[in-house]
């Protein structure tokens, strides 16, 4: 607090994810809006489960301590339900963001109900058929990892095909984590690059295909982290497969997106745009 | 729209998740308001990279003419930041509830300091270093299914313990994803579950365990999907396991939870909290 106090030891202002479950509606809320500031001068931290009273109250004298601390006011974003518990929370020395307060008033004008106070999705009845989809959808993924099954191509919805290594596996687990997604993938090898035709396991659902490819120069450093100096890594060879893959998606008309800059949440997004696909949110 | 329609055939009213990029924002927003609400009178659909001006009038068109079939005001919800992007939007005929205009202005009197409308997080310096994390923790978690691998425990910030399908690997995978966390598991086998001692393996690694339960009947079911009417998937197997595994965390005074109703992100959640590990958000 002294103007000799060097720059890097500024104090941060704390940003705190308050919610009565996971916190993660609040995290996404909330660090979506930092985006729109400089996201170093904040300290974030999530407090999940704050489901009681008395949690509640030990949650605002955490966070009323940081903020005598650090002299700065903390930014709270809250998605918690129960109006006793935001009552306590709303107490705190804080800028208090509260999820509910700012939408549901326009909701419940123009839907000419009231909101019923229900405390969200996963504190209602356990939902276990959306856990068995979830974790059904995620082995059936993992069955495919590295070419270990060309099984259940039937019960795919979507077939991902690549050379090793362009994202295939984390696209897949995605889709079925958070989407309850079938997705199976497809490794092409050298001698399915070397040919013009699809390979022949993939034929029978040229429908539910789609291709990944990336920038080589990526692909060399990703497979150099596995094996280094080896013909699998060198850059002439990732230029081959890279080049063939492309030309097999076009011949045969197959969809494809480039992934090298692409998150794995971007990735799937557009495989699920491009093919239609349905997506559930869990 | 007459009074002798049957209730199943009333119209439901479209709900957006309108974003320029994936829209998981937005439908994780959008998703947690509707659950104050009579979820299934909403139909619901994502919008994804609506990032041009054209790609906006296209949406708005879409959203008018849904506007128009069912005779019921469309809610949008959007976490568009481009301002001439979003002033087509709000033209839409739709409930229009905007992220940014909700928030931002709090935020920036807060902060005394103005929003910078850049584009969200994706959009910016591609961030591989994130990628190459995920995708090395998730590739970490995976080497460790159905108890492949003994190997790395060194490395891994949590193991978890468990009986066979008590949804160690689920946990695990997740973790990896969304948050970048580096976390094993080491199934808990028949023999381990007879001995008073930690399996050897472990041992070295008390401080990074946490454990696994779930109701008996409910591991039954989850076994018998994969082998009906094994020994493995039989009730009073089953209950010998969960008592034998509790019994052990409880005397070698492992951190546990039963995870019969929870969601795969409550169980994570719960094990970093407990773990008291560092939620990075990607």
């Amino acid at each position: 607090m002294t103007d000799s106090a060097p720059a890097e030891s500024a104090p941060k202002r704390s940003v705190f994810y308050l919610s009565d479950r996971t916190g993660i509606t609040s995290e996404t809320l909330g660090a979506t809006l930092l985006t729109q500031f400089d996201e170093d001068s904040f300290k974030q931290s999530t407090l999940p489960f704050v489901n009681t009273v008395e949690k509640a109250r030990s949650a605002v004298e955490y966070i009323n301590h940081t903020a005598r601390q650090s002299g700065l006011k903390p930014i709270v974003f809250s998605t918690t339900i129960d109006e006793d518990i935001r009552k306590i929370l709303r107490d705190a020395e804080a800028l208090f963001m509260d999820l509910f307060d700012r939408f549901v008033p326009a909701m419940e004008d123009e839907l000419a109900v009231k909101a019923t106070n229900r405390v969200g999705r996963a504190h209602g009845i356990p939902d276990q058929q959306v856990y068995d989809t979830r974790i059904d959808a995620m082995n059936f993924a993992l069955k495919f990892d590295d070419g270990m099954s060309y099984d259940g191509y039937e019960k795919a919805q979507v077939i991902l095909i690549a050379p090793s290594r362009c994202g295939k596996t984390p696209a897949c687990v995605y889709m079925a984590m958070q989407h309850g997604i079938f997705a199976a993938n497809y490794p092409l090898t050298e001698e399915d690059l070397e040919s013009t035709q699809l390979p022949k396991q993939l034929r029978p659902f040229k429908e539910k295909l789609y291709g990944l490819s990336i920038d080589p120069e990526r692909l060399h450093n990703i497979r150099s982290e596995r094996r280094r100096g080896s013909s699998y890594a060198a850059l002439p060879q990732v230029t081959f497969e890279l080049r063939a893959a492309e030309s097999l998606y076009k011949r045969h008309k197959i969809p494809f997106t480039t992934t090298t800059n692409m998150s794995i949440e971007e990735i799937a997004t557009m495989i699920m745009q491009e093919k239609g696909m349905r997506r559930r949110s869990f």
